[in-house]
């Protein structure tokens, strides 16, 4: 049997995880502080004999005894990151030292859920994993992108030092259920406010673009890139590129076509457009998404609507 | 009376650090952890009245009174950081936060000595303070790299988390008495192998370029930007540029005319090009460098004769 650690498996990202990998028969710990993640995310998995809690803080040391590793713990919307950037250094990178630590005492394999934002505001386009990118390193947004620089670093020097098994993902944003209500993301802000007739908040010009994934093509993104046999760095995320006012516009049709559309002041260092080339992670391990943004939306509404109380 | 720590104090920068505070009539305190320093750098001042030594590692929290921080701690030779890249990445980020910390509990004021290497490879050039580099994540030289990048991310949220009184200096290429012998950095190698009438090893075709500070310039620029008013951070370096080919000629007209000049393989991720523009420390606080290359060489050659045994 498979024993398999998720940090962060109570939040947006990591609780889908822990779906996939308890209904595949693993026995899955789920790891999480909750900071941004919530009991509500993982409450129908509780009482199955294949699935167990533990409240901690990566931040933190912790023996356990487990053979892969999912390291997800990390607050990753901007408006949870910045809430306390340091808070938000030490997650990435004294999470990812601890994890690796684990991982080589019991021999596991560990995974990296890194993102996008390690390149920046990319100056190549789309995004290839031999990009360097173009981060700044002391602005606003770095403790987030400085920090998992730092923790792929990291990784990648627990591979070349100890020859532990190592899986980089570089995530691109990734949308669905169980998104943080409150989080300032894009989509879960455009669609909780078509939903509450709220007007449409587009930041800057909305000329910025960016492009999104459904959530269960990133899950098995993830267990690809961890059953495959190699290290990575993989983008996973879908190359369909969208302006925010195309996705304002889109959001419109799909959930309330009466809602208004209101420009707001961006913040800064906002990355002006992302998508990302995934010619690497389709032809080495045949991974590709396949939920267009439209379905992914309508997918989305039933569950915002639940957690909203709309309709 | 100033209380001031300086870490990585029996180091190259950090021993002529120390003669500059103690001359000055401080209370020094040194730091350090001797893997790359040495009590021989610090030897002279042992016994004087202001000066203090204390053995210990930077990745361990410690309790100290003091009234500023010069954290110089790390090890700074392509050589040493790579040795073991996972200490490098925990000295760099641990021992970061562990002075940050002292520094916030203190209210004491705290400089990191960064580098140039935050730049990476570098498509500006010369490099300004504004520009947000171009560094490999996940290559051999990232620990040290992503190591200082992300300290800076550290110092300036503990700046605006906490108002600490924090200063950023990026310390480009120096030189001068003191530099280990074994570190494999090209003035140590070249003036070492002119003294022993070993082949000058110039790597790669030696078109690449670095800018050579003499270390008490360094010194001066550091205590400037310590006691100046503004956080930075400041590139401080000498704005000659000089190829490899050009310095390995000098060091043979300075130093031994007859040396040979050999061609070694270079190394993986090394910058074609550095040199500071250093318009912001020069406008805002006065400082700039007055040694020039060949007054320095001359000046580290009696140094590295004794301590090679040479003459
Ligand atoms: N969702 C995206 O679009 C996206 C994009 C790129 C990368 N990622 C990465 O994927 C991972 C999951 O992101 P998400 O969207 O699910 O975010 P999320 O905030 O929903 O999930 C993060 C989880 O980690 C937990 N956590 C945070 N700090 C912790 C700590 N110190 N100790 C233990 N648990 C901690 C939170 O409580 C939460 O449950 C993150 O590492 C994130 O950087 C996500
Ligand atoms: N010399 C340069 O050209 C240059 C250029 C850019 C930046 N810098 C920075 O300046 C600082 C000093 O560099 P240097 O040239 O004097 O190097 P150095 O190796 O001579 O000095 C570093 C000192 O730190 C000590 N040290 C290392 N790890 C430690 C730890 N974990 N705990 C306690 N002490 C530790 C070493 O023993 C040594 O005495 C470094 O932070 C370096 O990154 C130097
Ligand atoms: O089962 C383990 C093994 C290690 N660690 C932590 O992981 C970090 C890195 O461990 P490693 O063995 O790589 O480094 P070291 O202990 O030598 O610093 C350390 O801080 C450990 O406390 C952990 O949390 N659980
Ligand atoms: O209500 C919002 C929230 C975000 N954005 C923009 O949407 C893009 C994606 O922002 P998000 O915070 O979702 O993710 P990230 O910037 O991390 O990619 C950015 O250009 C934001 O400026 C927006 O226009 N309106
Ligand atoms: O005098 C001090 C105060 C703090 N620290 C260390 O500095 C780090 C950061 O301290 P801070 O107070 O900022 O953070 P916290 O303790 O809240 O994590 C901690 O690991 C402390 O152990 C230290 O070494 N000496
Ligand atoms: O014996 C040597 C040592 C270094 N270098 C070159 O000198 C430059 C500066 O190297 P160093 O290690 O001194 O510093 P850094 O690369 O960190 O600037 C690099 O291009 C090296 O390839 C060289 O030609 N011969």
């Amino acid at each position: 049997r498979n024993r398999v650690l998720v940090t962060g498996g109570a939040g947006f990202v990591g609780s889908h995880l822990c779906d996939y990998l308890v209904a595949r028969g693993d026995h899955v710990i789920c790891l999480d502080n909750f900071f941004t993640g919530s009991k509500e995310n993982i409450a129908h998995l509780i009482g199955k004999p294949n699935f167990e809690v533990i409240r901690h803080d990566v931040v933190e040391p912790i023996l356990l005894e487990v053979d892969q590793i999912f390291h997800c713990a990390c607050p990753a919307s901007p408006i949870h990151y910045k809430y306390n950037p340091i808070k938000t250094a030490k997650t990435s990178f004294l999470g990812t030292m601890n994890m690796l630590g684990l991982a080589k005492r019991c021999k596991a394999r560990f995974l990296i859920t890194s993102t996008s934002e390690v390149y920046g505001d990319p100056l190549e386009h789309p995004q290839r994993e031999t990009y360097w990118g173009n981060v700044n390193p002391i602005g606003e947004r770095s403790c987030y992108d400085e920090g998992k620089r730092v923790a792929e670093t990291l990784t990648m020097d627990y591979y070349r030092e100890h020859n532990l098994q190592v899986r980089i993902v570089r995530i691109f944003n990734t949308y669905g259920p169980r998104m943080a209500l409150d989080d300032g993301r894009v989509v879960s802000n455009f669609v909780s406010q078509a939903l509450t007739n709220k007007p449409i908040t587009v930041y800057g010009d909305g000329q910025q673009t960016r492009s999104f994934q459904y959530v269960s093509d990133l899950v098995k993104g993830l267990v690809t890139v961890m059953d495959g046999p190699e290290i990575g760095p993989f983008n996973i995320g879908n190359p369909g590129e969208f302006t925010m006012l195309e996705l304002a516009n889109l959001v419109k049709e799909v959930v309330n076509p009466k809602a208004v559309i209101e420009y707001r002041e961006n913040t800064a260092d906002d990355p002006k457009c992302r998508k990302p080339d995934i010619t690497k992670v389709k032809t080495t391990l045949g991974w590709e998404p396949v939920v267009p943004l439209r379905e992914g939306l309508e997918r989305m509404v039933d569950d915002f609507k639940k957690r909203l109380g709309v309709e």
